[in-house]
């Protein structure tokens, strides 16, 4: 096997953890000694072991020797557990390859290096772009504090969410829902606008498939979350954030928060409205580096307008609705040259949907 | 080789033809004896050989006791040519395999019947689905006397083809551009409003590939075409009909019908513009099976809004615009429920565009 095959092996490993690790990355880890596959590891859960340390443990001969294929940097500092490099080390690996260099300040080349020093021949990008994907949210969020925005949205083919009533059940095929609750699984926090809370009462959490519910956010400037709310009732099982402004009601801002709900009172924009950066950097703090956007049309609009989302998952359902609600408002691009510009990524079908997921491409615009 | 395999080869044949032979339906024919396959053949183009007859021609070999795969009922009638049965009589084929019987009211299992009673095996409905889909206009035209209607719109992902201020170019990818032009190379008639007339003064020929220019349709119900316009100066190198109502200025009507420009006079509908489905009407009478409407926004949307739209040819290109013009406009939808249904077709790349073509399904909504 080439170097490249056991690095995708380690990959695959690696996926195992999505959804399950944050805020730390997933990684995974192959032990080779003599062209033999020794051992196999990678990160189960945030404050588990790391991938090469699962690796080395479950090896099934003594790791002296051996090299190490593993799809991140390995960490040199006392986190939740201690450094990997030093197990490393201490287990004689002569070699060790490395999918990219992490991004996290405290690792960041520090890792290669002391391994390096050690004698321990190293070797960096190897599927590197691959490796980089997979954790695309902790990559953004280490280099920036943010999290990573994903829209998500669900639309007729001509660009339509909801009729002019409001009526968007069901726009989307039951396959997409699923899919939607997987990319709810493998994100730290999903987000919607109060309109939404108050037109349909979702619950946001992961039901439809097995995972791990994120922490809901609710964009609620003049605080209009109903205490009953499907969103409020289940604050118990999974956490709940309302993102408020200084226009709030103070009582209400007591009586959410003795209920266990965290308010973030941010400051508002030119419009009065919660200013989204700085909501995504108060969420940043707060250990969230992956964001799902889930609407309605003027979250999504927002996000788009400020330049502040990162990916797209649009649903394209074989319907043609007519006037109705865009699912993007007013953008003020005047030109075509000054369009949003997009990279599409993936096109799949979600049963009788087409699913679109879609970069924006911040250098161009 | 099964039968399916022989038809299969006989559908392959037929393609060749498309562009080519409207009105008439494209066909290919195989011919079989002794389990070799001893001639092949398809309609070239309208006017000259059917397909029967040039594989019967190309024999290699006597084509008597032979088989014969054809993907269209052979024709029983005097057209162009002498009725294809005689051929297969007279040249002693013993066993006849049809993809599907032929709706022209003409043929229409009589072709068939004539062979049976002169004691040749026949076999009707192999690959029965892909034979119809490929002469679909035929199938249409034949059954109704209108032709097969597609609308084409490239959009943004948020379903807008142009910037408020009538900024279109481009929204599309060349490849995408390219592919209209192959469409219209298979279309009787291309049909545009005026408005795209004044706004991009467009040729509306297939010139990005080779291929038959389409027939090209303004509708223009207060006749403002210009006289010096793209369209009217090529009018020599490719027939041009302009549909108009009966508030058309007279002299103006003159000057274009003398200048060699089929003017319609349509009846108009409640609101005073031209009544499609009558102009649908008038466009089969001239033999036109097919036609392709590139727009702009005002036509797309009044096709769909009267259910006169057959299939859709709709790229999406990688770009958000926010609020601009819209590929569609009001439809009167009040529920998803009410909602157009479509079935999605094919799904392809051109370019960095995907392309969805889509039937617009006629049973629902």
């Amino acid at each position: 096997m080439s170097e490249e095959e056991y690095m995708k092996l380690a990959l695959r490993l690696a996926r195992r953890g999505l959804g399950w690790t944050s805020p730390n990355p997933v990684v995974g880890a192959v032990l080779v000694k003599d062209s033999r596959i020794v051992g196999r590891g990678y990160h189960r859960r945030f404050g588990g072991n790391h991938a090469e340390i699962n690796a080395l443990q479950n090896a099934s001969t003594d790791p002296a020797g051996a090299t190490l294929y593993v799809t991140l940097e390995p960490c040199c500092h006392y986190g939740k557990t201690p450094p990997c490099v030093d197990a490393i080390i201490s287990n004689k690996i002569i070699r060790v390859v490395i999918g990219t260099l992490d991004p996290n300040p405290q690792v960041s080349g520090k890792g290669a290096k002391i391994l390096n020093q050690q004698g321990i021949e190293t070797r960096v990008g190897v599927l590197e772009e691959a490796c980089r994907k997979l954790n695309e949210a902790h990559f953004k969020y280490m280099t920036t504090g943010l999290p990573l925005v994903t829209l998500k949205f669900a639309q007729t083919l001509d660009g339509r969410i909801a009729t002019a009533s409001g009526d968007s059940r069901w726009i989307s095929s039951e396959e997409f829902r699923k899919r939607v609750h997987r990319l709810r699984a493998t994100s730290d926090a999903v987000l919607v606008g109060i309109d939404t809370v108050l037109a349909d009462n979702p619950q946001l959490t992961v039901r439809l498939v097995r995972g791990r519910s994120p922490t809901r956010v609710i964009l609620d400037s003049r605080l209009r979350m109903p205490p009953d709310s499907e969103i409020v009732r289940t604050r118990d099982i999974v956490p709940v954030m309302i993102a408020t402004t200084a226009q709030a009601d103070s009582k209400k801002v007591s009586q959410l928060r003795e209920m266990g709900i965290e308010i973030l009172v941010i400051q508002p924009d030119e419009f009065g409205e919660i200013d989204l950066k700085h909501l995504l950097r108060a969420l940043g703090e707060r250990n969230i580096a992956s964001l799902l956007v889930e609407g309605g049309a003027k979250v999504i609009t927002s996000f788009l307008r400020q330049k502040l989302a990162d990916k797209l998952v649009v649903a394209i359902a074989p319907k043609i609705m007519g006037r109705g609600i865009d699912a993007v408002g007013e953008l003020n691009i005047a030109k075509i040259s000054q369009a949003l510009k997009l990279n599409f990524q993936k096109v799949s079908r979600a049963g009788e949907d087409i699913v679109i997921e879609a970069r924006v491409d911040r250098s161009a615009g």
